[in-house]
């Protein structure tokens, strides 16, 4: 089948060999692959992954141990766990030790023609949302995930550093929950697209912030955004690392110990209540393109150039 | 007045101004003052701070507004928050903005003749307190405050890296606790000071955790330190970061990010409570070693010395 790989150089493959199903698992035909920074940088050697990429995906349900599940279009939590460890018992096998994540760790991705995943992992797509809003369900469930660090939904104003994809989605997210949100970044066109929305945006290079914020959120991955947004956050304040950086960074952590700050990484979220929250968040103004799977090499060299938001590969030739 | 002065190299001086008590302010006689990283690394250039060192203290009362103060023998939060503002409304006043530090910042220690501090900061020691107890309420406070991040107190085991002073008593705090505590650094004769208490202890090249530890406390300060720390954490796990450090350092924040770690700083504790737990924690086998003020330059010379542990400065010539 076709396939997006990454055998050291990310490349269209003709032949790669078409998943089997192990029990338990649905074989999946992607309808709607979402591409993000992750799989740029995997596409650049992160985590040493091998195999076909992409884990943003809506997809239709081939085959499944469940007939129930075949001819359903799903999303999917991204992460398989075992399925029997404290952490896919009590939680949602987030951090399992033994998973392997879709297009990530250990898993071939849903840049191809088939991919399988644990039925269990799946979750069913309303019918009013369009391909195009339930492919940033995963997306958007790990930024509603920053939700999971305010103690309280707070009224207290919130600030997001970077305007990249999930520093957008972050921003509508935490609007959508009612928290009154700044979001700074470096592109005005890019901030154009959601401050429409009633989000208050503003170019770093402008930002004065009178009070710093008890709730930041760093979306940049860079070395400056995190150094920023320890700046700006407010004694015992959290702050909220949302993205990996390939590689160490040079940080002065001076700041976390005076002035007693969270630092908490967060990863993926529920998927589930994403399905939710599109209802009435729309993530569409952030696709900048669409390509077909045949040319999912050029929509990758796409996704990478600066000042891109979401690129998307569809099935359909 | 003698004092142990920085102002660029600390150095003794015989002709220090003695301080004026301000309202609100009481005058105070030091009895035994303990020297701390911090004092090494103000002494070394950080924040730079200018005058007299010394914020671990043991006093008594010479003059104060409220005559029931004096002649007490009192230990002292070392913050000294404008006494208007909501965080010195609702909480010590440690985050204030307007606060001086004893010692540390914008106000000069108590490694002199004579020092001043708000009265609202000094809390009376309790008669059946030694000297050489009272002396850490300070410290065995910053030690204790790492329990405020534990959500529950937790039987579950806790790990504390790093053999210096605020390690061996955190790792007494959380023991006093009823935690399981490991203490692991460099040094086996540090080590051996509270192996003896029941205290499970290892050298850091002996050490390999069968798991990781959902709560570890970073105490060395060291690029190294933290990269172990988070090497150990368990994901979703919490790490405090204890010490600070003088300058940036280099780390990989990925495993935070992936495993969703929270890395939160802790500074100041309450040396109130600190003096409730003296009458169970014994920190004196910490002292090696004590020097009038009059010696004080040498004092903090030998507390530089690799390997030290606590040393003591006291009033008697």
């Amino acid at each position: 089948m076709l396939a997006l790989v990454q055998d050291g150089t990310p490349r269209l493959v003709h032949d790669y060999p078409s998943p089997r199903r192990a029990p338990g698992e649905a074989l999946l035909r992607p309808r709607l692959v979402g591409l993000c920074d992750t799989d740029l940088q995997l596409a650049r050697g992160y985590l040493g992954f091998r195999g076909v990429l992409g884990h943003e995906v809506v997809a239709d349900v081939l085959e499944a141990d469940d007939p129930t599940w075949v001819g359903r279009r799903v999303v999917t939590d991204i992460n398989a766990g075992c399925g029997a460890c404290a952490d896919c018992l009590d939680a949602a096998g987030h951090h399992c030790a033994a998973r392997s994540v879709l297009g990530i760790l250990g898993r071939d991705g849903a840049l191809a023609e088939r991919f399988v995943m644990p039925e269990r992992t799946l979750r069913r797509v309303p019918e009013q949302l369009t391909d195009e809003h339930a492919v940033f369900a995963e997306p958007l469930a790990a930024a509603l995930h920053v939700l999971d660090e305010l103690p309280t939904v707070s009224r207290a104003p919130c600030l997001v550093i970077g305007d990249g994809k999930l520093g957008l989605l972050t921003a509508l997210a935490l609007h959508a929950a009612g928290c009154p949100v700044t979001l700074i970044g470096h592109h005005r066109s890019k901030l154009d697209r959601i401050a429409a929305l009633g989000i208050q945006t503003d170019l770093e290079q402008d930002f004065a912030p009178r009070e710093k914020y008890a709730f930041v959120v760093e979306a940049t991955g860079s070395e400056a955004g995190l150094a920023s947004a320890l700046a700006v956050t407010a004694p015992r304040g959290t702050l909220v690392l949302k993205t990996t950086t390939h590689g160490s960074i040079t940080v002065d952590l001076a700041p976390l110990v005076i002035h007693e700050i969270r630092l908490v990484g967060s990863r993926c979220g529920d998927v589930n209540e994403a399905l939710t929250w599109l209802a009435q968040i729309d993530p569409r103004p952030l696709i900048d393109a669409r390509y077909p799977l045949a040319r999912a090499d050029q929509a990758l060299e796409h996704a990478a150039r600066r000042g891109t938001l979401k690129v998307l590969v569809s099935a359909d030739a």
